[in-house]
């Protein structure tokens, strides 16, 4: 499973049942959280996210519809006695924060909290199944959007070949990693026998909120999901560039030029009671649009 | 009018689409807010409570289940365009919070956040038509519970009788401090045969979250509405005195040797989904008792 769930998909101002910006990534048995406006704890339950399962959350910047709902999470899985460690990935400063709401209510979390400045762009979270690396946003404050990308064995086990040749299975990572087995009696088993070509690891890209900025394009190049914020419809253009926002049109520029698969869009200004525009706008440029509807999850899916 | 309209019932942990707390006091054409916990300009929206009359805020105690929402609140008044004072009366450190916030954000708020810090029994606020004062309650950190007075004259004008004399409308307050009329010819009209008396000035007390405290009782005698805390059942009695809380009974107990007329009973526990309980334990002590149910506003009368 790799995909992503809408919690809040508005701007700064929460209207019309729409909340502030939150998504929750699933990988594997992994949930990543990026980005906690406020009232992500309410979203959690109302969606019936497991947060024992969340272990990195991710903050994009210190505007407060990006992470005011942190320490309400925060202290709520401390309620619930979470004993695992939580790493947060944020800019330097939402440490002093967290830390003096703790002071102030005499408050001690029976967990450890392990606090990553995000200063460079670079690797966060490396592991067997899937990496995460951040990416600098043109915002109007330091800002960094994230990329999650799949890790998979270059070849599949084909187990229906498999069940021919007896292979013990402590052969089995060597043989996803493409190499021949040889029997004890020296006959060989080729790679190809047994194994097929596996899918390309898939990839997510969250640009957080940003001006127009074609570099993002590079960044995030032919990704299978690209979230790309759209406050502002394109009659707003000049708006949006004078609030270091994007508008529908410049984010389906950004997903076309960077050979997207598929582009979502979100960080809707309450503005507008009504999103329709939005998709409409975005189609022109980039077809293959979606909007961040919360709660609702967007598989992310293979070139195929 | 004189009301409160709960916004958020729960205590810690949001629960069954019970918030953490907030509650609008209505008083003449002016707002109060008491306590603000996450998602309470969400409720505020969601309740259609008007923004633009609400320049005092009152924080009870640091703990995050009610002031989490503040940041969120001041910072979209700020994004409305907000512009006249608002007044802030909270334990120290809450400033130094809100200052960081807006600092790691580089917003500057359009308005001025009047910060007064609660260090001891006094009164917060004096108008002509109603006053705050504060009262230590006990409970693990630093907490305060808030008493709202209604002024009144002691006279009330009876327009119907008025018509008969001609008063000029300038005396009508001295009419409504029990003076007599002397007409320019020297003719007296006598003030009982233009005024009554006006009913007792109303007042609700919101006791904060207490462990069971009879000064209470003392504090918010005879008060006509007595919002007091009561997370837990009779039952969990040991749990509520260890964490500085009170049960069913005692918030009861505390009405009854108040005098209230009428008792609220909220902060409850995310442990119960069905609330009947706490209704049934309570009318035992003290039958004139009510829940606060979030979006139902409670007028406060008068005790007759």
């Amino acid at each position: 499973m790799f995909a992503v769930t809408i919690l809040g998909n508005n701007s700064a101002l929460p209207a019309y049942d729409r909340h502030p910006t939150a998504q929750i990534v699933t990988i594997g048995d992994q949930l990543l959280l990026i980005d906690c406006g406020e009232g992500t704890q309410m979203q959690l339950s109302r969606y019936k996210v497991r947060r024992g399962k969340l272990n990195h959350i991710f903050i994009s910047h210190l505007h407060g519809d990006h992470y005011f709902g942190l320490i309400g999470l925060i202290t709520s899985m401390g309620l619930l006695g979470r004993e695992q460690p939580l790493y947060l990935y944020a800019p330097s400063g939402l440490d002093a924060i967290i830390e003096l709401q703790l002071k102030v209510a005499a408050t001690t979390l029976p967990f450890e909290l392990v606090f990553h400045p995000l200063e460079k762009e670079t690797v966060l979270v490396d592991t067997s199944k899937f990496s995460v690396s951040c990416f600098a946003t043109q915002h109007r404050i330091p800002c960094w959007g994230f990329l999650v990308r799949e890790k998979k064995s270059p070849r599949k086990i084909d187990t229906h070949k498999l069940k021919s040749f007896e292979i013990p299975t402590g052969f089995y990572p060597a043989l996803k990693a493409g190499e021949d087995y040889t029997h004890p009696d020296g006959s060989i088993i080729y790679n190809h026998q047994v194994t097929v070509t596996n899918a390309a690891p898939r990839s997510y890209a969250y640009c957080a909120d940003t001006i127009y900025d074609e570099r993002l394009a590079e960044v995030t190049r032919e990704v299978d999901l690209l979230y790309h914020e759209s406050t502002y419809l394109k009659e707003m253009e000049d708006r949006a560039a004078e609030r270091f926002h994007s508008t529908t049109v410049q984010a389906a520029t950004i997903a076309l030029k960077a050979n997207a698969r598929r582009l979502l869009l979100g960080h809707f200004s309450s503005k507008y009671e009504q999103l329709n525009d939005y998709l409409s706008e975005a189609i022109t440029i980039f077809p293959n649009t979606q909007l961040a509807i919360e709660g609702v999850t967007f598989r992310i899916l293979n070139a195929t």
